[in-house]
């Protein structure tokens, strides 16, 4: 399909992309005034949110398929924080008249392939036009009986872990902003960050208090678990590994690696809190502790972060 | 709040919004990562749509309140069409900087209030940055136990009925269009739909075999379900009783006011298809039966529509 979106219509882009899903399991699929999913214990997770081109994506910098796995990855990741597994997710796309209907195509591969990594299939979707290309995913989700894992359970003396790439993103980010496309390790994080999605269910089962998913920044993110739990936390910028990759470019670029990891935003990574009895596995790396207090420490002190970086 | 939505910032609006949630009795509410809902049969019904400015809606037209409550009512109608009822909301929202926040405080208002009337809070959301207004809604429902009526169950023999209004969104529209404003109930129709909820579950448990929701005109969604399920439906004309409200305004705009009630959609009617030995309640207005072929007929004929008016 080489024709724009306004010579091919809606109800024909509809129809491709719902040609292009594979079969699924739900109990009714794509295609009727409302898909049916199951939540098999009787209780659905849902999470929504929406990507705006020139705000979460450039067309310039990243493919519609990788907008579209970024899209998903943004909502699955929230699923994936409460200690969920995605069962499902809906797709409402706004998009302009003289766009590729290919690029929207592309995106609703994205989507699909992303969701399928964690086994959940586009369950519905809508395909509107308008002047600016505006992604909204809402992503459903089984706790499969466990309770959901917010980020209100952290208790002082239990330990703060990450997993997941942090930082990644961010680094991407300055590399494109400066006109570079390399190194392509970094560039690539930013266009498709990588969640550990199955992280989440894992650390729910092993007794985690709080846990978010890393969309802003490490500080700002852990800032909503000690808000919402009423404690310190407390970071520990020695617990950090700068990943190699990151060496190089942040000299290149006279950027601090530093500020990457606890700056950085869209990397998708999951913080939690857990007891300090428990027995972490190798995916979750320990980075700071839970106090008593409020606000977020590293190193004892408030994150000031890079210039320009706010921390809400 | 005069401020606007940049000076305002999107997490103080986020949280302005919460605040004018009533409580509910959700296992989890808005808030954290996602919410969650319960699903008491083990399975939830989901659906999506997305409006945006200049296409669904006008800001000289519809106060933000109207819109709210539309864009809602858009994705309720949806929810009750499957015989379902709904339970719960997630909004998501991209606005202009330079928006009033008090207008983004309404449209959360207007949406909480349409959904209030099915009680179903909402759940969560997501407020982001965009130059052009769009409201992203999903909504979820139970069938409490009942088999989702899709659009794929229509037999010959059976009846086709209608629920709701028809036509006074486009005689609403029609007023709007030519500087009008008034006849009031009218563009109240257009700005503000009142769907039959309740009657959707209702027609399931009447035995209803296929249902939709009539967003794009009566011709068009029935067309959706004789193609779903494989047959033709007749549509007679004489069993639509024309409003009083139309025929001056009609008269006035030169306009057809069947044209209205066959080819005017966003009322957000119930469409249902009947075994004929069903005992229909008052709300529902028998208008026509299902017969072997295919399309849709009024009187026998296919409908042209009005000038300009495409039938997909």
């Amino acid at each position: 399909m080489t024709r724009s979106v306004g010579e091919t219509g809606e109800f024909a882009l509809v129809e491709a992309i719902g040609a292009r899903l594979p079969p699924s399991d739900l109990p009714l699929g794509p295609g009727d005034d409302a898909a049916v999913v199951a939540a098999p214990d009787g209780r659905v997770v849902a999470s929504t949110d929406m990507l705006v081109e020139g705000r979460h994506f450039r067309r310039d910098w990243s493919e519609p398929y990788d907008v579209g796995r970024k899209a998903a990855a943004a909502n699955l990741a929230d699923i994936a924080a409460m200690g969920a597994r995605a069962t499902a997710l809906l797709v409402a796309l706004a998009v302009p008249e003289d766009l590729p209907a290919d690029w929207v195509l592309s995106l609703a591969d994205g989507l699909r392939d992303e969701a399928a990594e964690v086994g959940a299939p586009v369950a519905g979707g809508d395909v509107v036009r308008s002047g600016v290309i505006t992604v909204s995913v809402t992503a459903l989700g089984t706790l499969e009986g466990r309770d959901p894992v917010t980020r209100a359970g952290a208790q002082p003396g239990q330990l703060v872990a990450v997993a997941g790439r942090l930082g990644w993103a961010a680094a991407g980010f300055a590399v494109l902003s400066r006109g570079f496309r390399s190194p392509r390790v970094l560039v690539e994080a930013h266009r498709r960050p990588a969640p550990p999605y199955d992280e989440g269910p894992r650390a729910a089962e092993l007794g985690a208090t709080a846990m978010i998913d890393i969309s802003d920044s490490l500080v700002a993110d852990l800032g909503h678990v000690a808000a919402a739990s009423g404690v310190r936390i407390d970071v520990e910028s020695a617990a950090f590994h700068v990943p190699p990759a990151f060496t190089d470019t942040a000299r290149a670029l006279s950027a601090d690696p530093m500020a990457w990891l606890l700056a950085g935003g869209e990397d998708h990574a999951l913080a939690a809190c857990f007891p300090r009895e428990v027995d972490l596995p190798m995916a979750w790396q320990i980075i700071g502790r839970v106090g008593e207090g409020e606000g977020v420490l590293v190193d004892g002190q408030t994150y000031a972060g890079p210039a320009g970086w706010r921390s809400f």
